[in-house]
């Protein structure tokens, strides 16, 4: 269908073609490098009208404007429109100065080739002294401001590294070579640095790379199967057949499945969205997604501190979406969904199979056997995965929402792919902050942080942020808690917009409730808990630019109140541009920002009556972020490819169902489970007395 | 079969039957009644000799002596017996003096019989006024000293519930009755409770229970399926199949699976046990087992703090182990394994299927795309599944162990079944120490504590425990850590016994390592992590019962030296004998005693030169205990019947193995795992311009 269905739908391939023509029409004769064009999702405050009218089903509700966001150079400018597509017409326009667009592949492999094309650089390369037949591999990154160098302009770290194989597949992480370049914006060689080779060498007193050591040269890194020979042959097929076809519904970007709607969306930046999530009709979420990440190295050494990656705000989660191969990425029954990108040119690019859609089999849902009657009910527990998948140079993330029967929502995080490495003298065989992996290969230590975004429509758009901790009761002698094993909970509403930790040993949860809906049988306010998933805040220190650029990283748990008035400026925690950014845009200086004039309001006396510029959370719109990841100090394990490592939160009913909501699900049943046995017992054997009964429990005596 | 094939295989049917058989001979004529007819497992020391000959395979090694350990009330004392099955004879005997045996499912049965055919309470009953047609249930606990009464005998609390309906599957739990009756040991009623019924409910004020209020007679708390009609249809039939069988070998119990070996052993206390466990040849655990849980109620009111249930040490994991179902329990192609425990008679029962042993698929393993070639190399993740369900009482537990191809082990507890309830006032809606699930039922508060008993053999079994923590490296500007992004970790060895906390605030890490086993590349002790659950630690006043008879729950991690001479003494970390305890006899006592020796020995001038008895735990035979569990504080969402929480530990290599372990599996390919595309795409769009490549990543463009 080449026509949106719904107003949270991404824009159409003739959408986005149609914004590309009718920029064009709008700057005739101007040189425009197109960067984004997307879906410009209509304002909150529309949708939440349009969806209560299309959920309440009394009448066909009016979709709000179809608005494209529109990011291009044009005439070397740097600029984001609105371009409305009823209309045909840019209705707004904002010049970016100071601003750089997301990372552009195109100029990525321009600069490496530039780089490659320098005088100076090929001489250096040369002093390496490489192997014969040895293939220089360069990769650019961007630049991770690190109080160098001037931050404004948009510069280009090129590593180097070194394939010894003739295959274009050889993994050439596994040859770090002693040389880095940092390019300018217009493509020139502005520094060649040489690499520290050992934990404290100073890179300063080199002028030439020192010549590559050949005893570097090793077996056992690749990872690629023509290169790899040893594959083992032990795993036997496993099959997933479904021959009702899949219980899910699809229509266009929505999902009905078992008690489920949601809709899928896509964009070039967050990748994978979900949308106006709900249960049994009942409202849950407006919107989830990830919002932003940020992988800091540990090196300290110069010029390691540039390496510092924004993974979505740099390089785009959409634009590095895989396209996911039935029967590798995903087994059994699979839907996929297509995302729509923009050339330079403005013309609509295809993701084909962004996103993948199946069910899977989680073991057991809930059980209970009757001790008296010996009569078991169970349920399996059926799962709706989402899986997106994106490679950011040498790293790959798996993204996956699970949807559970019981209305729980998890998101994992799967990190995969290669080790970031550095070169390293065969001497120093530990440095303080990496692991060397292999001869001459350095894993530096480095931290995944991500930052999980939730929108919450707890029964309604009107919520609360609630701290739960559960505490010993006083010990009372004779009387409330005489025995010393009382224990109860404090519910602490959070006033203001803050940042929030984590705390196991008091058992910190936190609720998203609404209040204005109290459960009929606990009489509490209705609500779903964030179950986190515990790690390390942001190591850099406050004052490096690391903590500046990524504010998201200092706390598990933000609570912020839904900017009405600026949408877009509170969607990415780490700030609307990431790419060299300067810092002081994240959402600690939203809140900063506001509470300064909270108090300012309060010392002048005008009370503190502005809920909107107070950033009075507590029944308001509001958003929940959680900021979560790994400390990733890489094993030997990690080489030369990277068993997963998964990260996992959770979203839960916590008194919003009357009763358990899988209570319905049938029970399980080898007629309709079909199960194979394998072996059989051990036969019969003396004096055997079979113990009748669903369970062998105490009983049985 | 009926013979043992190795000396930790669990005791065959036969063996049970000899072993009671040389105890009736050994006290002829006296009145017996077995308790416990299990393997003695073989001293360590033996078996360690046993298997390095095994596994070295150069002789067939010896096996140690076959021994049964028989707990067995002999004329009314409770003793405890090895028996030697080569000998055929009695070699040694312990009486239990003051020591309570493990619950008697028929014991309680006649306990609620007796309390039922009391006259007093007879008349409570008719007090109660209950409908016509209701059947009264009564439920017998183990009893949780409490400090209101003698402990050291065996006391019984029956707590009274009621069904409205006829069918016997009906859920009583949603009538908790206003009634407790404490049972002596000669089954006689010691006291009757009237409960409290509102929150600060004063019980000694009444001395016949409050009538049941008829008005809390409701719908909506049935879970089985013949009385709980909404039954979903909409959850479509999925069906695992392997057309070459499953991946693993069993040789009795025996299994080995891609890279790993090791043997399931299971008996009446910790259910399922594993053995020997080892990946590609190398020693990674001598023994892994669940060797404790203790659920604590935080209820403060009489008589509850009497509700403290080791479900282990008490009820047995062994002895309620479900008898597990094809195609509901367990999905795909199954290996059943058989448990064996002893009747009263010293007759040999088979509980049938209490162990299922499967392979799933779990997602992706590990995945790059070389974005150059646009070539992407990925597996599956094959896991092998052990999986055994007790049901105690009311509630379900979920044992899982699960094996990676990447060598992790994750050990999963799913908590589900139906809440212990108590009654309420329909006045009284909410209290502060539980949560109000329905009418009149109400839902105490109470916590989960597991005790994960760890016995790690990393490459032999002299190992160490180290705690890593991530900590930034100083601010030294212009010298070692300009820019503050710089980080580094601590490695601390624990050089004694101890009981340590989590700390995700600076990413504290587990490790068991081999000091004299050097990793090839990194250089540094070969290792295995613990990647716990983060939980909180008991919420019981360390002056409780509760405390001091769980003295695991006090910390995450306990660290212990293998006790090779009171092997028995210290397998249980809240005791040998966890019925009725009266505490003082856990880990943390284990430590103290011998801390308190190491202490006096360093007084006197002795030194510290004895390590066993100093409980130095660095290069020593070492067990690491990981304590975790839930602070369950129900929601509505747990009613009738509770959707699985889960809770995960993990064990993973680091810089153990020389790279990824799973480095071999073979590719994912459609040709091999033949998955099925549903719908399809949107059919083809205008000017749609399909990127080539293997992913749709940054430079498509």
């Amino acid at each position: 269908m080449d026509s949106p269905r719904h107003p949270l739908d991404p824009l159409t391939a003739r959408e986005i073609q149609q914004a590309a023509d009718v920029l064009q029409r709008h700057v005739p004769g101007s040189d425009i490098i197109f960067r984004v064009i997307t879906l410009w999702e209509p304002p909150k405050a529309e949708m939440v009208v349009f969806l209560d009218m299309e959920h309440g089903g009394k009448e066909t509700p009016k979709s709000p404007a179809r608005v494209a966001k529109v990011q291009a150079h044009v005439n070397k400018t740097f600029s984001e429109f609105k371009v409305d597509l009823g209309q045909q017409a840019v209705v707004s326009h904002e010049t970016l100065h100071g601003r750089h667009s997301h990372i552009d592949g195109e100029y990525m492999r321009k600069a490496e080739l530039a780089c490659m094309a320098d005088a100076r650089v090929k001489e250096q390369v040369a002093s390496l002294d490489l192997p014969e037949g040895a293939t220089v591999v360069v990769e650019s990154w961007t630049y991770g401001p690190d109080g160098m160098n001037d931050i404004t302009k948009r510069m280009t770290m090129c590593w180097f590294y070194m394939r010894v194989s003739d295959d274009p597949d050889a993994n050439y992480y596994a040859y770090p070579l002693d040389l880095c370049v940092e390019m300018s914006e217009k493509l020139e060689v502005v520094n060649i640095f040489q690499l520290p080779s050992g934990e404290n060498d100073r890179v300063e007193t080199r002028d030439k790379p020192n010549e590559f050591d050949r005893r570097k040269i090793h077996e056992g890194s690749e990872y690629y199967p023509t290169l790899n020979t040893q594959q083992r042959t032990t795993t036997k097929p496993y099959h997933v057949s479904q021959p009702e076809g899949p219980s899910f519904a699809i229509d266009g970007n929505k999902i009905s499945w078992e008690k489920w709607t949601l809709r899928v969306g896509f964009n070039y930046r967050e990748g994978m969205t979900l949308h106006d999530i709900r249960f049994d009709g009942r409202s849950l979420f407006y919107r989830l997604s990830l919002a932003e990440m940020f992988v800091p190295y540990g090196d300290p050494r110069t010029p390691y501190p540039r390496k510092a990656a924004f993974d979505l705000g740099n390089d785009g989660a959409g634009l590095c979406a895989n396209n996911l191969q039935l029967g590798c990425d995903c087994l059994g029954h699979i839907k996929y969904f297509d995302g729509w990108l923009a050339s330079h040119a403005g013309t609509p690019l295809k993701l084909p199979n962004v996103v993948c859609c199946h069910e899977i089999d989680d073991g057991i849902l809930w059980k209970h056997t009757n001790p008296r009657t010996g009569h078991a009910a169970m349920t399996r527990s059926r799962v709706l995965v989402l899986q997106t998948i994106i490679t950011a140079s040498n790293y790959e993330y798996i993204f996956l929402f699970y949807l559970g029967q019981d209305a729980s929502i998890h998101y994992e995080v799967r990190a995969t792919g290669i080790l970031s490495t550095a070169p390293i003298n065969l001497s120093t065989p530990t440095v303080p902050f990496g692991t060397v992996v292999a001869p001459g290969v350095m894993a530096p230590f480095h931290q995944h942080l991500f930052c999980l975004r939730i929108d919450p429509a707890i029964d309604g758009h009107t919520n609360s942020l609630v701290v739960e901790e559960s505490h010993p009761l006083p010990l009372h002698p004779k009387e409330k808690n005489p025995h010393g094993v009382g224990y109860t909970t404090t519910q602490t509403y959070t006033p203001h917009e803050t940042g929030l930790d984590l705390d196991h040993r008091v058992n910190r949860v936190f609720k998203m409730v609404n209040e204005h809906v109290r459960h009929p049988v606990t009489g509490t306010p209705v609500g779903f808990k964030l179950v986190p998933c515990y790690s390390q805040p942001l190591l850099a220190h406050p004052s490096s630019w690391h903590a500046k650029r990524s504010e998201f990283g200092a706390h598990a748990v933000w609570v912020t109140r839904y900017n009405h008035e600026e949408e877009d400026e509170e969607m990415f925690p780490a700030g609307r541009f990431t790419m060299q950014s300067e810092g002081g845009e994240g959402i600690a200086s939203w809140i900063e920002h506001r509470r300064r004039r909270r108090r300012r309001r309060t010392e002048d006396g005008e009370g503190d009556d502005d809920e909107v510029e107070g950033g009075v959370v507590r029944d308001a719109d509001i958003v929940v972020w959680h900021s979560f990841g790994s400390t990733h100090n890489p094993r030997a394990e990690d080489w030369p490819v990277m068993p997963v490592e998964k990260m996992v939160v959770g979203l839960k009913p916590v008194n919003f169902f009357e009763r358990n909501p899988a209570l319905d699900v049938a029970m399980a049943t080898q007629e309709r489970n079909l199960s194979v046995l394998v072996g059989g017992g051990g036969g019969a054997e003396c004096c055997e007395e079979v113990v009748p009964g669903g369970i062998g429990a105490v009983r049985i005596f």
